[in-house]
């Protein structure tokens, strides 16, 4: 098997581009992302692109402002999930031999359908009955909370790293830090999680360039490898424990056996932190800290930019933002990123191993719908 | 490589399913396919779902109705090429070796729109101008119509046949004859398109198993080989010519090279008709008629179900109806009843060689969103 390498990323801002179109938006990081691997768009011999809320055809839209002719477009759609999923195919597609070259991208423009929930669907009764996406997160704090003893202060913790984290962050859709007065004291969102422990509606696009090995080292000096890409959908039984999010939790153990790695080999992680207490869980999930034990791992500062193991150094879903399509694949260009030691002020110290986790959907109140873990190393 | 096979194929008759919802819906589809192969649904390792408008996560609404868990799903968007889009991606999954058996669905909900159009981008300045889908074929009509002297009449010989093989078709929105009179005097849509030449529409939802030449037997005695799978995206340029369809005729050469086919070797096609025009373009598209001469294989009888080379025994988009994202795939079900002489009063007489066809989108104006082309043999 034809081992896949990344070799270019670019994306927009996060954030509001109020009257934007999905053609020029997408255009914008894809365009950033040829230039970074020093590709000219007729080299892209495939693409994919993760779209939620977007309409048609998304990423021909995006190819058409490149005056792009022939080449198959395959547009995904796996909520939240999205944007890894279109990163996933791309990766089987190079793996696979059938392509050399494939331009994954992702892209979302939320704005447009106004401030305010996301339109969910009508023939989930979980949702008719008010499960929308903050209640179900607040189900898990809640319950997170309880079982653990946690304070509602303790919680903004989460979001006030990510602020300090998105800060530094030229991409994200925030810019300033916030403290945890600030947190607890924003608008009641769906008790426990406040406005600002709750991601917002973000508009955004992201791309990355997937190649074969046999040819990455045309592009770059620093390949950054794709070691495990596991594409995983959810379970649809009563849930049995609202702290352990079964999804991911399958997604992780197929990825670590696939990348032959374990937590103790990660240098950083982007996970999927939607909604504040999401952050724990997944420290949780991952192996960072045992169960119960994230808030300790939070407060000892390992997952800080500094620390030992930092935990969304862009700012996550919270302070980047979250164009659903499009977050998969910012996660991958952060990674990229950090891993060849690009970051800037936001640069982790020891950057070999990189993984990367969306989770999406919600079906029935849980994170059943997809999930996508990537592995990357240097 | 592993070749990818059809074992079994399902579907829910296309027409006005309303109040349906897209989880139940589809797993009418996809039981009956399942059944037809004799497989549990346990045994599926992996699903995709082609789908235009029904919102997020289609794939997985329809398998929460079995309790799947944990299987990838991944949703595609292509607009009226996303059924083919669907299978495309599960023949590469089973030939890459990754997967074994793989559900490959399409489903779509129209009537929950209302009726007329379909939303088109607002971003695509042609769109803006007027130059919705009726429209953009019209336009093709009129050029068709002044290059070869065809009149009205003679283009409501396309629906005539089509409906004629619909109400054959237990699977068919529309089950009775219509004449060249009824076509010619319904209501004006888009000169000369009346009414009855164009497709309705529709909901439904359509699925088939793939898998592994190496297992395909144990499922059945008669499998039916992918010979080619082609997804190919569209032009950007300003449209040369109205009557030559360029993603169509790029799919084309690729899926005849690839399954070493030429139109002499076809035993039936169905294409994508959803304006009476586009039936006579790819009767000279894929070679069975010079152009402008595919009038005169239409009258002929050639097309016909008892005819040399039968064009949509299925009753077409027309006929059969057009719920966007199950059309590909209904069209590989329509394909694989036939080549097994299961297709009751519609079976056609030589049956080992089928080409399926979709094309979508239309930016701009022209067919260049998305073009599938399938080849299946016995």
């Amino acid at each position: 098997m034809t081992r896949a390498v990344v070799v270019g990323a670019g994306m927009t801002r996060f954030g509001k581009h109020l009257g934007a179109a999905i053609g020029p938006l997408g255009a914008v990081a894809a365009a950033a992302a040829l230039e970074s691997a020093g590709l000219g768009v007729r080299d892209v011999q495939a693409a994919t692109c993760g779209n939620v809320l977007g309409g048609m055809l998304p990423g021909q839209r995006i190819l058409r402002e490149f005056g792009v002719s022939d080449i198959p477009v395959t547009n995904v759609e796996n909520a939240c999930a999205s944007g890894g999923t279109a990163l996933h195919l791309a990766v089987r597609m190079v793996e696979s031999g059938e392509y050399d070259v494939v331009l994954a991208m992702g892209a979302e423009i939320l704005s447009a359908l106004g401030s305010g929930l996301l339109p969910q669907d009508a023939d989930d009764v979980e949702v008719l009955q008010g499960i929308n996406l903050p209640a179900s997160y607040a189900l898990r704090a809640q319950r997170y909370m309880h079982e653990h003893k946690l304070t509602a202060e303790q919680l903004a913790l989460i979001p006030v790293k990510s602020h300090e984290n998105g800060a530094l962050n030229p991409y994200a859709q925030f810019s300033q830090p916030w403290t945890v007065e600030d947190v607890v004291n924003a608008k009641m969102i769906a008790d426990p999680l406040t406005l600002y422990m709750c991601c917002p509606n973000s508009d955004g696009a992201a791309a990355v360039i997937v190649c074969s090995e046999a040819i990455a080292r045309r592009y770059t000096s620093v390949p950054v490898y794709v070691r495990a890409s596991e594409l995983v959908s959810g379970h649809f039984h009563p849930v049995r424990d609202l702290t352990a999010p079964e999804t991911t939790i399958t997604a992780r153990d197929q990825a670590y056996a696939a990348a032959g790695v374990g937590p103790e080999d990660l240098d950083m992680i982007e996970c999927h932190d939607p909604f504040a207490v999401a952050e724990l869980l997944y420290y949780e999930v991952f192996g960072l800290a045992a169960q119960g034990e994230g808030i300790g791992l939070l407060t000892s500062g390992a997952t800080k930019i500094g620390g030992r193991i930092p935990v969304n150094p862009s700012g996550g879903l919270l302070a980047r933002g979250h164009p659903l399509g499009a977050t998969g694949i910012a996660q991958i260009a952060e990674a990229y990123w950090q891993l060849r030691g690009e970051a800037g002020g936001r640069q982790i110290t020891n950057h070999r191993v990189a993984l990367t986790h969306v989770t999406g959907g919600g079906i029935s109140g849980y994170d059943n719908g997809s999930c996508t873990v990537h592995v990357l190393t240097t």
